[in-house]
This record gives C-alpha cells, sequence and structure tokens, in this order.
C-alpha cells in the first residue's frame, strides 16, 4: 500500500463528512458567520509517564529541572491526548502496604487536568513484579495480586479507568530469567484462568472500565491466547500489541500482516509501546532487549531522518486501519528503557525531526485549526473533519459538539 | 537424566509389583506350579498403514510383492500393538460420494485381527484435503466436513475407536502454501470453534471414542490452544505431539521441556509421528519439511548405528515419563514421506539396528516371556511385570489376567 493509498484510507477511516444545523428557538439560523475549531482527536495519540512529571506533579523540581520538565510536558501536551501511568508493582509498592497511590494519583491528575485520557500499566505482570511475593504461597500470591487490583482500580477511579491488566501471558508461565511469584501463580493457574480472574476483579472494582490484555507476542501464540479467553467468555476490551522496534521498523507489510491476525476479534487494537529509535540498531540475535546492556546510545542525524520518515508511515499505516484506536509512543525523551535514543524529543527535550512531522500531521493534516464559516438560506453548512471533539463559536457563545463516527454525520445545534 | 536414572523412571512408571492369590472353589492353590507369560504391552507401540498391507489385505498382491508385505508385517506384529489408517481426505474420497471405506476397513481389521489397537487420521485437516471443496461455500465445506466425520467414525465403530480428529490446527487458518477448504473454514470459524465442532461431531457418532488433538507445533501457542479448548469445556482426550525429527534428534532435555509443557493438562500423551532418521540429516534452514525435495535420500551404516542410539534413548525418555501412553513411527519402512531413510525397516525390509535394539527393549527388557512360577503354601506369588495382559497356564488350563496399574497390585484368581 503506497502512501497515496493510505492517505486515502486514513480519510475514509478517521474522517466524518459532518452537515450541521444551526437554529435559534426552533427557527433556522441562516447565513450566519461562526468559527468552527477542532479542540481533540477521538484516536488516541499517547506516550508515557515520564519521571520528571511525576516529580513535578508532586512539587519535587525546581529550577533547571523545573524548566525541562514543563519543556517536556509543553510538547508533550501540543501533541499527544493519552497518558500511560506506571503500576510495576515492585517500584508501585516496594514495601508490602506502603503504595505510592497519592504520587501517581497527583501525576495522573495532572494529565487528565490537562485533557489526557490516562491509563494504567500493568496491574498484573512478572517482571518488576515485587519480590515480596516470593515468602508466599501460591494462594497467598493470588489473594495480594487480587487484592491490588482491587485497590488500584478504586484508588484511581475517575482518573484511570483504562487498564493494562495482564501484560505478557503468553511468556509468563515460562519466563524463566529469573524466579517470582506471578510465573509461579501462572504456571499454576493457568493463563486463561490468571486472565480471567484478574480481568473479572478489575471489571468488579470499576464496571465501567476498559481493560486490555497486552503482550509483545504477535506470534498465533497470542492470537490463539485471545481467541482462548475469548471462547471461555472474558471480557476483553481491547487488544494491547507492544512494538519495540528497537531492532528496526518492522515496516508496512508486517504491520499489516499482524493487523490482519487481530483483526478478526472484531475489537479494538491499541499499538500500546511503540518504539522505532533515531540510532544504531540493536543486534538481531538479541531476544530478550532487557538482554542488550549499554550505558550509551546516541541519536544520530542520520538515525533521526530515518526514525521521522518510518514514524510517519508506521502511524499511516495504523490509521489506515478501522480497528486501531491508539497509539503510544514509548519513552518521550531519550535515554530511558535500555537507554535507547527511542523518543521524539532528544535527553534536553528537543523535538526530533520525527516529532516535528508527527506534529503536522496530527496538529495539521488531520486537524481543522479554527475556521470560518457560514450556513446557508437553511441554517446548514458542511466540513470534513476528522473524528473528535469540536468547538463551534458565535460571537461569545461556544457550542461544544463532537464527531464520533465516519462517514455522513448530521448534527442538529440548536442555540 | 541418564540411562540409570531413566531405566529407574520407567520400572517406576510402566511396571507393576503383582501378587497373585489363586484358588479352586474357594481353596487356596498352595504349592502349585505354573507358567506366567506376558501377551501384551499397556503401552502402546505403533507405527503407519503400510500401502503394501492396505494392498494385501484387499488381496491385491501376489508374488514378491505378497512376499515383502508379508515379511513388512511380522516385523511389524513383533514389536508393535497399534497402527495408524490413513484417512486424508482427498485419497479417501477423491470423488465425492466414493469414499474408500472398503477398502481400509479391511486393512484396519486386519491389523485389529492380529492384535492391535487401531488410530484413524486424521478427520480433519488442511494438507491433503478434498479438492473438491474449493467449489464450496464455507457452510457447505462445514456440512461436508461434518457429515464426513459423522459417516467415518460411524463406519469404523468397533474397528477403529480412536482418532486424530484435528490436525494441526495452530497453523491450520494461517496455512498460505495453497488455497483449500479447510483453512478457508477456520480461518472463518476460528480455531476452538471448529475444533468443537469436530470433536463433537465425532463423539456424538461414537460416545466410547477416544480423540485426539494432534500437532508438530510444540511452541506455547499449542499449549495455549490446549488451555483455550479445555476452557471452553471442548473434551480432548489425548494431547497428540509429532515429532518428524528430519533434522536430528531433540534430545534428551528438549524432550523433557516438551514434556514440561504439556503435561500440565493432567491429560495422555501420544507420541504419534515420530521419525529419527537413519541417514544424512535435513538441513536446518527448511521450515517446512515438505519443502525438502530430493529423489533419493539413503540410509548409511553410521546413520543407522545413530539412529539405533537415538531410537533407544528417545523410547526411554518417552517411557519414564508417566503422562506418555503411546509412541507411533512414522514410515514403518524406508522411502515412505519425503524419501526419507525414517523407517525401522530398510526399504527391502530388513531390520536396521534401532529396529533390533528396540526389540529387545520391548520384547526382552520390558517384557515378562513365559516363566515357570510356584505359589507358596497360601496361594500365592508375587512378580514383577510391565504394565498390559498376561497368561497364565496350569496344564492346558490358561487363565487371562491384566496389570493395569503401576506398583503395588493384588489379584485374585479363581481357577
Amino acid at each position: 500500500m503506497d502512501n497515496l493509498n493510505l492517505d486515502l484510507a486514513i480519510r475514509h477511516n478517521r474522517t466524518a463528512r459532518a452537515t450541521l444545523t444551526l437554529s435559534h428557538n426552533g427557527v433556522p439560523l441562516a447565513n450566519q458567520d461562526m468559527r468552527i475549531e477542532q479542540k481533540k482527536h477521538k484516536f488516541l495519540f499517547g506516550s508515557t509517564w515520564g519521571e520528571s512529571t511525576i516529580a513535578m506533579a508532586n512539587g519535587d523540581l525546581s529550577g533547571k529541572a523545573q524548566e525541562q520538565a514543563e519543556l517536556r510536558n509543553e510538547h508533550y501536551l501540543q501533541l499527544f491526548n493519552l497518558a500511560t501511568m506506571p503500576f510495576y508493582w515492585g517500584r508501585f509498592e516496594p514495601v508490602r502496604g506502603m503504595p505510592q497511590t497519592q504520587r501517581i494519583l497527583n501525576a495522573a491528575r495532572w494529565y487528565q487536568d490537562h485533557g489526557c485520557r490516562v491509563k494504567g500499566h500493568p496491574l498484573c505482570w512478572h517482571t518488576l513484579t515485587a519480590n515480596w511475593l516470593l515468602e508466599m504461597s501460591s494462594r497467598e500470591i493470588l489473594e495480594a495480586q487480587v487484592g491490588r487490583i482491587n485497590r488500584e482500580v478504586s484508588d484511581f477511579t475517575g482518573v484511570i479507568d483504562t487498564w493494562d491488566v495482564v501484560n505478557e501471558a503468553v511468556i509468563m508461565p515460562i519466563f524463566d530469567k529469573y524466579d517470582n511469584g506471578i510465573t509461579r501463580l501462572c504456571k499454576e493457574m493457568g493463563r486463561i484462568h490468571l486472565i480471567r480472574t484478574m480481568f473479572e476483579t478489575a471489571r468488579a472494582a470499576n464496571p465501567g472500565i476498559t481493560l486490555l490484555l497486552n503482550d509483545f507476542d504477535v506470534s498465533p501464540a497470542y492470537d490463539i491466547l485471545i481467541e482462548g479467553c475469548l471462547e471461555a467468555g472474558i471480557q476483553i476490551d481491547v487488544i494491547g500489541i507492544q512494538t519495540h522496534m528497537h531492532q528496526g521498523y518492522w515496516g508496512v507489510e508486517k504491520t499489516r500482516r499482524v493487523l490482519e491476525r487481530f483483526e478478526r476479534f472484531h475489537l479494538p487494537i491499541h499499538f500500546t509501546e511503540t518504539n522505532i529509535i533515531s540510532g544504531e540498531l540493536m543486534p538481531l540475535e538479541i531476544v530478550d532487549l532487557n538482554d542488550y546492556q549499554v550505558t550509551e546510545w546516541p541519536s544520530t542525524p542520520a538515525g533521526e531522518e530515518r526514525q521521522a520518515r518510518e514514524v510517519i508511515l508506521h502511524f499511516k499505516t495504523l490509521l489506515a486501519h478501522p480497528a486501531v484506536e491508539a497509539i503510544s509512543w514509548w519513552d518521550f525523551v531519550d535515554n530511558g528503557w535500555l537507554h535507547a535514543p527511542a523518543g521524539l524529543l532528544r535527553e534536553d527535550c528537543s523535538p526530533k525531526p520525527a516529532y516535528d512531522a508527527l506534529l503536522k500531521l496530527v496538529k495539521g493534516e488531520w486537524w481543522l485549526p479554527q475556521t470560518k464559516m457560514t450556513t446557508d438560506e437553511n441554517g446548514r453548512l458542511s466540513f470534513t473533519g476528522f473524528m473528535g471533539t469540536y468547538e463551534l463559536s458565535i460571537g461569545n457563545q461556544k457550542i461544544p459538539f463532537s464527531l464520533d463516527q465516519k462517514g455522513e454525520v448530521a448534527l442538529h445545534l440548536n442555540l
């Protein structure tokens, strides 16, 4: 699929052809001038928390550090409407009974107050889980895990209503790098029974919630796991797919093959952890990315140009597919996970070409800036816009509306 | 696990310590001489049909061909108590409505009459399926597939009561070598829904049946598929695992890792399609074994010695694990599938060292030949034997009995 066809598919799948009929006390507002402006995308463009933002939201920063955090946030809010918050059990509750709830809640609220939907990641994962589980029996681990989900989901209700519930279940029971409580639990319960327990616990704590299963495995194993869960009656709301492309961009064909594998479930798909790096690629012989240990991994000018091209192609490929509803970038700023040049910003928070190019799409080509329009003699006007929320202004009066569906949409606004 | 430990585990898992108490009209038969002889193994040692045996059972052979078939069968029945019969749809029913039922039934009965349990392979598989499905809608393919299972299972009841129901479901919907009706059907139904339909159809046609899911994929994908089926309430009686080791013997460690992956379901495991070849190994870069096209693939003396060592180690590894209940060799004679030197017999039906070594175990080390024993003053005697059926003879009187469970077994025989 070439660029032109991608753009056509994006137009087809992401835009509404809106016809607004304006009236005042039942009388059409004929030949009325106004301004219409997009306020937000329906599509979720997101990234990760940022340790500096958590510190800032908790009043821990000052001086240069505060300035850097503000710079990051400025770039963040220009581009994104989604933020992933960290709930790695071992870090969230390093000492049993002393969770970092307030600290993460402050940061999550900051993102929410600044127009972002907030997602929690993850509620159940074998990596970075609490070490103190190792002293427990399987039954006690299960009780602690269920209690933990119940606590977090309840404590964050209204701020975080979207969760990566179980992370990397495909390898969870066979993970053998080190002993941990969750692998033990999954080995004993089986993947599907574990997933059912965690999903049902989360939903019971907050029935209006959106729950993801998330994995980096895009082989038939994950496909079959999802099928098994659905056949067993487990309500998965969204399929989460990780794409840490430290070893090279997948390309359009592989991305489309993966989409074909998962579209058959007729569930929304979120690309939850996306990276294309702007430095030297990680060697292909590395199987577990965590095994690649370097202290420095620079971003290069040539790498940044390549990254920009690939990022645009990847975002376009995903937006061209109707099942995809979110793309989250993993590590907005360089020198995060693995010290990789994986950010859209450099370590000094200056935007890379990929950031600029993406912004040109998200807030340019795919965006309706404030635009003057006039109704016809019947009080009608038409325009095409990307799905999302909009604001119509006549003088000082502002009327919010939203375009939630693609294709022809007729709206009646009574002023 | 070394050889000694394997032998100990085999003794532990496969033998019974039997105490027989003999009486006549309620009176213990004290100090009575008798002979005890093993007649059959409970463990299933098997192989495939043999085109020559099908031809022979249908009276098609004469002269040298008949002699060769008889030679094969003689070696077969010395070693095996299980036979797999072919039900590849495209060959079994090349013209719709004209199945080869009688021909296969004659051969299956021949094996049954000669003491073998008979298994049908497979009822639903995308490879070698009927070409005439391609002209049908998915609904018609499903009707034909269900009708086919119902027909075969019914027609063979009492002769074949064990079936590989669905073969290679992991790749079934993504198989892309050529278009075929079953891949289309699986893509539409999903793997688990298809498996459910085929298993339920087979069981409805013959409720007392033993049904296998069979796959060459031993990755987490198959493990997860089985879990998904079981969580969905599908009754799988036996897990079938293929091991076509044309690219080299797995070794004990890999075999044990695979067993660990599948033992958690607490279901019997059959190694349904086992090959270790006695010639040059197939290059590792071949992914689908069917892609390796050679016209000649000789068995070599060095290869035959290696094969013998590996066959013995493989059989011992499997018998040492309590979940394994059957091992079927694939192609008893060389120059079958892929022209490979995969047989235990050479093309002229002469036994290779692997055959001789295996026979020494199955009918030697693991076997109780006719043995003279004497009861004590209470009419009791004890012996240790591999699980299976036995015959006790006193004079001309013959009493059959069986050892069905490992460990201590007490039997009372009233003569």
